[in-house]
């Protein structure tokens, strides 16, 4: 079965099960003591540059609110795109830690400086929690991609209104693949302070990073990480995954292959009648209105998510493209989603 | 000096005063277990029913906290609108409990079922926090003033969602004064399910109220009050205070005082070239843009707040009245006002 | 009716009614940018330092949960003894702001620095939440009252240890009467950090002040202020009741009268048959065991609190005295004891 | 390298790392929504009872902590020995979430009835965190095992006092292995209402589970558990390592391996002079005093923590083993440790 419900319905990926399998040899200490998590720390740091400071967490929400949290004081706020993964699909975990969101309209879940105004108001007085992280999600939950302009301008404007700029790097693999550019030249290069680096999604089994970029920042995160529940006591699986993951670009070789065949998706279904892909085609994501009825039947065969169900008829539906998603998979999915408009 | 900054730069009224004396007089059980608590308990069950469960807190913010608090589960959210006083102007207070809020955009501060739609979209899934509430400010932070049919048509809503519905009554009174009909008709009858229900606006020194109207809400109350800081140990002076402001309808003779002189300094400064009256004028707020320079100079003479600095060349300022605002002073304001746009 | 129960079941001072009533004429700015504010924290700045921070929140839990909070980080914790206020009757206000207490055995309240050997193996590694803060209360929940050179000698464990020392002060003044010395002789001059400096207890309608004496610890509190739902609109209300209480040493004389008052009602009692004053009296409290059936019956004439159980026959009961007690009441009271011990 | 610093250095068994291989397989649903999930949801309920309820967290002290705050409203506590890992080695994750927990000292970390008698005074007024569950850890953090008959009588008094009784079961595995009997005799049958299951300490790369077997304490916990940061989105990957786990007993041959290495650890050193073996070892623990020099000089060989730094001069040890220690290892071990005392 293929799934384009989610990049997360894939599985690992062949490179990775086997540094799992490498690391599995005898004892080490726990809690990060182990050399393999030394090892990854200094793949990171080869990449991002030798002060990175890298933790190892077990998810990608606990990876951005993590960061948020050590970049906030307990009462300062973060402003995000009212798409954002903070915002919309994360139960309110930073909320639950007690701290503040300014959620602000974006296009295609991007956002720009002159969005983020109107929450500055709210700094300079006790009455109201003052914003100090700006974050964006790059590639945006709808497939957006931020140029590296967009990301630089935005961390001017962080730095002219005394903000820290946090990235959700869930995607960042694709967006690099999409932007042709490496993850450093795609992140801390552009003024990103912290980053939540993916992993799960793009052919890892578990384990996301949260990278720092300015040492002030992690000053406490040892400790939010431990009493975050994200501290993992045989920390060297998570290590070895990301091994894998730098090493031969094998981040880029999943990243690229998910791209191209929401990119072959897309091209499939162009100017089939009744139905409209509604967003740039840019990373590992299709986004398309079609007749609800058709999106039901099409769902019988292929899992994927309704993304927005207005206007009622004519409902967004998302596609979502992985490391392993295979050219015959997206033929015989665009094959299916045509049929079902024709009604067969 | 007058001030029109807000209404709480008022003091209290001489009837208030003279209650607390009053109640100052021996020993009694502390925590609420005195007759003052007692009887202002009854009064309040006079006027909103004999369910009602009334709880005694020392200001508005925590009114407010502590009955959403109250009313959510530990990860459900709160519908309002992007100008709710518990959005802007609390300091996160309400996150600090690790509840979260959807904020939609008004209209003079009030919001119609209709803007409510969208966050519903979170409710039914454990990615999202599912809204369970809505918090209407009556009147709005903007000097809006709901009618009681747009309360109806809310608190259907709520029902229709699986919502409650909660009022930030901080000035109910004025409401209710503008409205011409009672407390009880103007929230309670209208199927709003609490109350925060303001007493330092008008007349008092401190002290607000939580009314409970629902008993399943009010389980837990009692602790969410003490832990959060907001049970009073001699609890007779918020008492003996409410029993001032409900008797021979004190509230309604602030709030028409107020009111009122909101009224004289519109209908003053009506025609005033240079001067735009920006909302409806319906309570004890009138909102007004004029050029900041002479905004900057009437500010010298009497203080009050510019609300949006944008645009920049003519900011909207925000004149507040007070039960204790007097004629002269509100046309002495209007002249200050007037000689300021004269550039004299 | 005189209550025993506790020194909240007083009213408030003549002089600080009459100070209310002063301060309650016409406008002034509100959140303490009020003359009287200004005036109050002058006073407290003569008495404790010109460098001190004085905050004014509205009871005395409050007062610790945010001393507490601003000189701990989220992760860190506080070293208490097992009866302290913060532990034991703040219904878990302070771990509601996330933060976590360590308690240690006592005597009558009292701890020293051996006590507090064992908490600190928690420091140093992220597995655990590191100790940062010790809070003791002068006088204690038991009656106890701390020597200079004790808190003085838990001050300089405190630097040794890397710990601040915060001290709960709800019943400071009847400890710096008993003392006989002065408020900032009693703490800041000790080694204290922060202070919760109570009123509520001791003739004020209600307010107590936070007193930083380390501006790095004052640093965020502003905002905690505000968040934490004790920032007074109408602050020049608990303002112009300090200036009463700091004035002609009205805080003494109140506390020299309930200290008195327990005095006399020990002496009433002692050598009663059937009845054993269990802690040294000192302050304005006299705990003292007495049958079961005996204290039942002397509760029927006059409110107060069987403070611990066990031994079920014997139980601890505590009679606390305030400001306003009179001899006669006293000498009325150990006359119903001693009817209730002969089984009259 | 072997080390018998925690049951966490060791590595994952082969059997899980091949049910890991085996899950890795295809597309599938994400978030528990996949066969694995379901199927290891099922393997549970064989063991523990149809009405069990499941769910999948990253580490324990996620398990612990989810499980206590599905079992606690926001102002009740839990109580639990003082060397309760919730209490002294989770960084205040409890606390974070604004749970309260009162400790009771134990024996070799167990507890009693009687010990649990003193918190239950908090019961009852506002005032004070009413306890509403009782967490104990079997086996403990000192290696200490419950025998069936003590569970019982805690789980007795639990019912007596309307508490529920949770258990840490990071070691349950060792904890049956050592009774001889099945996990669900170890734990559900002796009354336990919420139990945290362990596998990272025994043969697992990652991974626990919490099991629920009042169905009235899960209704919320789906959100607890997405807002916890431990929804796994790949949570094949867990499920399968526990399907091997729960496959042929290997959670009790890996545990019988572990405690026989303790136990051939123990006889190694029995009789050695300067080293005095200070708990039972009846699971995979081993606690001993020696002298401060020979520790040292041990740990140079082979990690492991001192536990106890009290008396200096001999400190108390603390030596794990692991599903994968072997005979060899041990008995290696025990030389250098005689050498080590003998000075050599």
């Amino acid at each position: 079965m293929f799934s384009f419900a989610s990049d997360n319905n894939s599985g690992a990926h062949a490179e990775v099960m086997a540094a799992l399998a490498a690391a599995n040899s005898g004892h080490c200490l726990s809690y990060g003591g182990d050399p393999f998590t030394r090892r990854a720390e200094e793949l990171f740091q080869d990449v991002f540059g030798a002060k990175t400071r890298v933790y190892f967490v077990f998810l990608g929400t606990a990876a951005n609110v993590l960061a948020l949290q050590t970049g906030l004081k307990a009462y300062e706020a973060v402003i995000c795109a009212d798409t954002a993964h903070i915002h919309t699909d994360e139960c309110g975990a930073l909320e639950a830690l007690g701290r503040k969101l300014y959620t602000v309209p974006g296009r295609h879940g991007k956002i720009a400086p002159a969005d983020c105004l109107p929450p500055l108001r709210f700094a300079g007085s006790v009455h109201h929690a003052p914003p100090r992280m700006l974050s964006i999600t790059q590639s945006t939950e709808l497939g957006g991609l931020y140029r590296p302009a967009e990301i630089r301008a935005l961390a001017d404007f962080c730095r002219a209104h005394g903000l820290w700029l946090h990235m959700d790097g869930a995607r960042l693999a694709n967006a690099a693949a999409a932007l042709g550019c490496g993850l450093h030249a795609a992140s801390a290069a552009l003024g990103v302070d912290m980053l939540s680096f993916g992993g799960s999604k793009n052919g890892l089994l578990y384990g996301e990073a949260v990278l720092i970029f300015r040492p002030e920042l992690a000053e406490d995160f040892a400790f939010y990480h431990k009493r975050g529940m994200q501290l993992a006591s045989k920390m060297r699986y998570i290590a070895a995954q990301f091994q894998a993951y730098l090493h031969n670009d094998l981040w880029r070789r999943n990243a690229q292959q998910a791209n191209d065949m929401a990119r072959l998706l897309a091209e499939s279904l162009e100017g089939t009648e009744g139905l409209e892909i509604t967003r740039p085609v840019e990373v590992n994501a299709v986004f398309a209105r079609l007749p609800r009825r058709a999106a039901l039947e099409a769902q019988k065969s292929c899992p994927f998510y309704i993304w927005d169900e207005t206007p009622e008829e004519t409902p967004e539906a998302r596609w979502m493209t992985s490391f392993d998603t295979t050219p015959e998979a997206v033929r015989d999915f665009a094959a299916k989603i045509k049929n079902a408009l024709r009604g067969k």
